[in-house]
């Protein structure tokens, strides 16, 4: 089963290169770095979490690949686009990222602004193309809930809230709330997207909704643990920083092995709600146990 | 038939404030300050152009305006946006904009880049509600049409283009190219989306898009003409830059003379692409003057 994970997670990974390296234009006019920027954010290595959740999601329903891997495809997109405006120096100032420069080190702060603008437009354009899905209303319902997702409202709001949470003392409610928009919003919208593809029936749409939400939040706690606990080398970036500057986290609030605890209760619930899917969701099943277990 | 013009701005005006007030969301949580700092930049006093055009091309298809002023309201979140992050220290580097500290200034850095990133979602959201059309079809073209006017290869890439003219000596083809991207792309999809939002035949379309096009060039020689000859009071922002930055623009390019002159032959032109649409259309040739005419 561990092997079975692990294929998928690889497969998932190289159908995004091919995927994101096909639907990024290149050019060689005036504005090629942008088209570089938003290629190296998009194309250096990652988990794809969210394109694998997509993508096992539409599974559950049969849902061709062809669809399923451009919802994914444009996930990544905005994921990428969030990391790079969210390590300018204003925001983070990190230098590192997946163990490379990030994006406004690699080139520089305007073309890091600009490359995670335009990669947000082209989520949207890839998601509302007729290669994404033959139905216009399909296509406008991912686009609706994407863009309710990633607002001010969902993503960026809890990256506004991140930021504040620097200098003023908040509780676990507030965190818990702060990461449900900042990293959960996006994570649920990945398994929502399967289910909309796959016209799921309301209570597997709900399953699918209550899956998601569990996972955000374990995946999130166990990053703040490996913040705490992880070296930079295994993560690829920087750790101990939230620490360092005081900030609240999981950990901070629950000491590390409450923590823990907190977050194994969480995968067990998001594995529940699978139930009525049966043995067709064991990757997402493990996907749930791997967000803890993981070592970057 | 100025003060027609004159009268039907200032409505646009008002209509726009209403609707962006309510489209607007507020907050009391921690997030707080994004929601202040995107309403201080979409709410600041504009000439609201786009969002003038957008209306008015509705307007000859008799398109409710309960439908026009949403679009209308979506194009004027996509500007409020690309000024935002124009401004910028990294982009820019401007302090005031309409008169008014820019909203980096007003704010601080993180939350002008959080503010533009949740306009641009917001916009995609407005346009992708049902209140905006009662078709999905029509609402997804307006969504790829948008995507694709504003990502990298539409305004942001004229973005990166005029970044990279600072630096590279460019001739009139470029500069054109470059408008066409960076100012050019918003102003079409206004008045194209008028045309998409009133089911337009071929023919109309096409009219509508040739005058655009002109107009949308007009308007920037225009603004370089301004940055030329304008105060910093009447421009309500920094003038002269351009020309510090050893930076080309079509004055610099053409002569003042010779950029007046090609700007008002492209009035004459967009008026002409007016044609089939009779006096209906009076109000958007009262707009391609003005665009050469205003003082800021």
């Amino acid at each position: 089963m561990d092997d079975d994970f692990n294929i998928a997670l690889r497969q998932t990974a190289e159908l995004m290169d091919r995927e994101l390296r096909a639907l990024l234009p290149q050019t060689e006019a005036l504005e090629k770095p942008l088209f570089e920027a938003m290629r190296y954010a998009v194309l250096s290595p990652g988990k794809r979490m969210r394109a694998f959740l997509a993508i096992q999601s539409a599974d559950l329903f049969a849902v061709p690949r062809l669809h399923s891997v451009r919802v994914a495809a444009a996930l990544e997109m905005v994921h990428s686009y969030s990391l790079i405006h969210d390590d300018l120096p204003c925001m983070d100032d990190d230098d590192l990222r997946r163990g490379l420069p990030t994006v406004h080190r690699k080139f520089d702060e305007a073309t890091a602004v600009l490359a995670g603008d335009a990669l947000q437009s082209l989520a949207f354009e890839t998601i509302g193309d007729m290669k994404t899905h033959p139905s216009a209303e399909i296509r406008l319902q991912l686009v609706n809930r994407l863009a309710r997702a990633i607002g001010a409202q969902g993503m960026v709001g809890g990256q506004m809230m991140d930021i504040h949470a620097e200098t003023t003392p908040i509780d676990i409610a507030t965190i818990t709330r702060l990461q449900r928009l900042k990293t959960g919003a996006l994570i649920s919208f990945a398994c929502e997207a399967g289910g909309i593809l796959g016209h799921a029936s309301p209570p597997l749409a709900q399953a699918l909704k209550a899956y998601s939400h569990d996972l955000g939040l374990a995946f999130q706690i166990a990053d703040d643990i490996l913040d705490k606990e992880g070296s930079p080398e295994e993560m690829g970036k920087a750790t101990g920083k939230d620490a360092e500057a005081g900030k609240a986290t999981f950990v901070s609030l629950m000491g590390l092995e409450e923590a823990r605890a907190h977050a194994a209760i969480l995968v067990d619930q998001a594995i529940d709600h699978l139930e009525p899917f049966g043995p067709k969701a064991d990757l997402l099943r493990h996907a749930a146990r791997f967000s803890i277990h993981r070592r970057n």
